[in-house]
């Protein structure tokens, strides 16, 4: 396999002046992030550890009626640990360990909000399409190890902990699931994947169901957060009811290719972040995972045991649609970001997004093309 | 005045490594578009008028049972002509005949459907807040100058017209309106601006109100086409009505500048191709127009006679994500993409989006959402 390319930035910032980097990021990127100072123990800790660790600043004007509420929030892309032929508890410990050494960083670095990759306790298997022994990683959102694991942690560093598992219910069916724990280590809820992929090796829907749980928004300390978990972030509509419930973070935890989605991981979240006044953090793990047994892809072509680089490429952005560097495509990292979550109302104040959505028009108009005799608005023009 | 940066994409093949550039271009871009190879006559005529052409072909796949659908679309972006202080009348002529010289190019290059800019006829005067003189352009979407005027070319040249004017109706009110003129000459229809923004020198509300004509789909030779003009590229759910009214060209004229959108530009009419498997073409207009009285941004910043640089930037996007780069910041251009619209069909079996879609929980849930009485799906995580 060829070298995987590290990081688009680090591109431009070896070639370009910096008169045409700053106009390069500016159109890209849009308003300057400057970036966290962290301190001493933190970046030695990230060295140690071999994970990349970045942060970055959102600006956002003072106001006068409210004061800033500021907070910190992480993300973490990891590979996995293990083979996928270890003993399938010795894959999630190992995973747990990894995650919790970045975790103790994130701590260290002021984090107040975290969320980890999709089905992060585990190897992404569901391109396998065989059950055994993966599964067997499934486990209750509320009272399963990880969630035992993670309530200790969170109490710990006063940390919101954000844990998109592979969920099994007390009737044995399995869903794709976030688990929320606040800083105290309570589970205060959970959510589930509301659009689930056909495609190519993402054919999850022999696994799991859509949601039933809808659009909930967990109002916590540290803000209004919503989850939008990976496939449903190519569903305009779907990050438009976490803003309808007022959501302000919104999380879309993912497991994604670049064969298949790269072009359009940097646009969608972000999209999504200017379309509905939130910020948005893209989430997407890293490295290459190998199957013991052969598969395909429904591609036409031959059989493999991995299905290919997950980029990573995690990164955040503004309700005004400015973004921050992505992490790595190659490694392990943690992104930090510092935000004020006035910066939503202020910028559905100066778009005006929300209060031009016709909404009303859009639920009927929806309501109408679900409809088994739809008719289309089609003019005909020959 | 500082020198407007011409071009995000001759800054990168300036600097970049060919490695390096392959690499940057795919997560940046997409798939690979090969250049148009055009006749010596376009390249020349293209020269001596003084506009940037150029020319891109999205790839599709055969199949067995649909022959190709090869479509070329044209999209013309271009400054203002003549100063807004002189006669609207000797203002909306000299347009006229910029573009139709654009415009013979784009025949002798092979296009199709060809879309112009927002308003095209005028500059942007809605900045001012004042209506004499320019609403006095404001035209007949039917019999008006400009439409009678491209009636003759749309049959001369064999193509489908779009022209976004500001319309004046039989009861003098002022509408937003995009006017499609089929390849024999004749007009099979309008429609109009869904959203209409109220975001600093886009205070277009005191001209016209919101469209009360619906998501169109004008169904033509050469392809089913929306038009969502300008600020409905915000909204991702004006998008979507024009995907399940089954376009599979959806234009987006605009006029908007760089210190307002430019970050944004890039990626929400690229988003909607994706989120709706269509193509889309996003078209802005290019220049600084100045206006004989001062008026005010609404930013408490003092008054002044422009409002910024019109960054042009004009780009097409495939269903698969993939898109052109884009035309110049600050020349006039015309940009031909040859596509097959069978791409639309191959990229939703692949992808699946339409059919994850849940529009009929969507359309509940919009419906709910904008009733004054609505209760947020809100968790209490404290």
């Amino acid at each position: 396999m060829a070298t995987q390319f590290a990081r688009i930035e680090d591109t431009l910032e070896k070639h370009l002046s910096p008169e045409e980097l700053a106009e390069v990021r500016r159109i890209l990127y849009g308003e300057e992030t400057p970036t966290i100072q962290f301190t001493e123990e933190a970046i030695n800790l990230a060295k140690q550890r071999d994970f990349e660790l970045r942060g970055y600043r959102f600006q956002c004007p003072a106001e006068q009626t409210r004061m800033p509420r500021i907070v910190r929030v992480g993300i973490i892309q990891n590979a996995i640990v293990r083979p996928t032929t270890d003993p399938v508890e010795e894959q999630r410990r190992a995973i747990h360990h990894r995650v919790a050494e970045i975790l103790e960083v994130a701590a260290k670095a002021g984090v107040n909000v975290i969320c980890f990759q999709e089905a992060w306790t585990m190897p992404f298997a569901f391109c396998t399409r065989e059950k055994a022994p993966w599964t067997e990683l499934a486990e209750s959102a509320e009272h399963g190890p990880t969630t035992t694991f993670l309530k200790t942690l969170a109490a710990k560093h006063n940390m919101i902990i954000i844990s998109p598992i592979l969920e099994r219910d007390d009737s044995d069916v399995m869903w794709n699931t976030a688990v929320v724990i606040n800083q105290t280590g309570q589970v205060i809820g959970k959510t589930r994947k509301n659009h689930i992929p056909r495609v190519g090796d993402f054919n999850e829907s022999t696994y799991y169901m859509e949601s039933t749980l809808g659009h909930p928004v967990f109002d916590t300390k540290f803000g209004k957060i919503g989850i939008n978990i990976c496939y449903g972030r190519h569903h305009p509509q779907n990050w438009m009811m976490f803003g309808l419930n007022g959501a302000e973070l919104v999380f879309n935890p993912s497991a994604t290719v670049g064969g298949l989605s790269e072009p359009l991981w940097s646009i969608e979240a972000r999209c999504a972040a200017i379309a509905n006044s939130f910020y948005t953090f893209a989430i997407n793990r890293v490295g290459t995972e190998t199957f013991p047994n052969e598969f395909t892809s429904a591609d036409g072509k031959p059989a493999h045991k991995d299905f290919g680089h997950f980029y990573g490429s995690s990164y955040a952005t503004a309700p005004n649609g400015s973004r921050t560097p992505g992490l790595s495509r190659v490694k392990d990292g943690l992104l930090v970001t510092e935000l004020d979550l006035n910066l939503c109302r202020q910028v559905k104040d100066h778009w005006g997004i929300r209060m031009t959505q016709r909404l009303e028009m859009y639920g009927e108009k929806f309501t109408k093309a679900a409809k088994p005799d739809y008719k289309p608005e089609i003019i005909n023009g020959n």
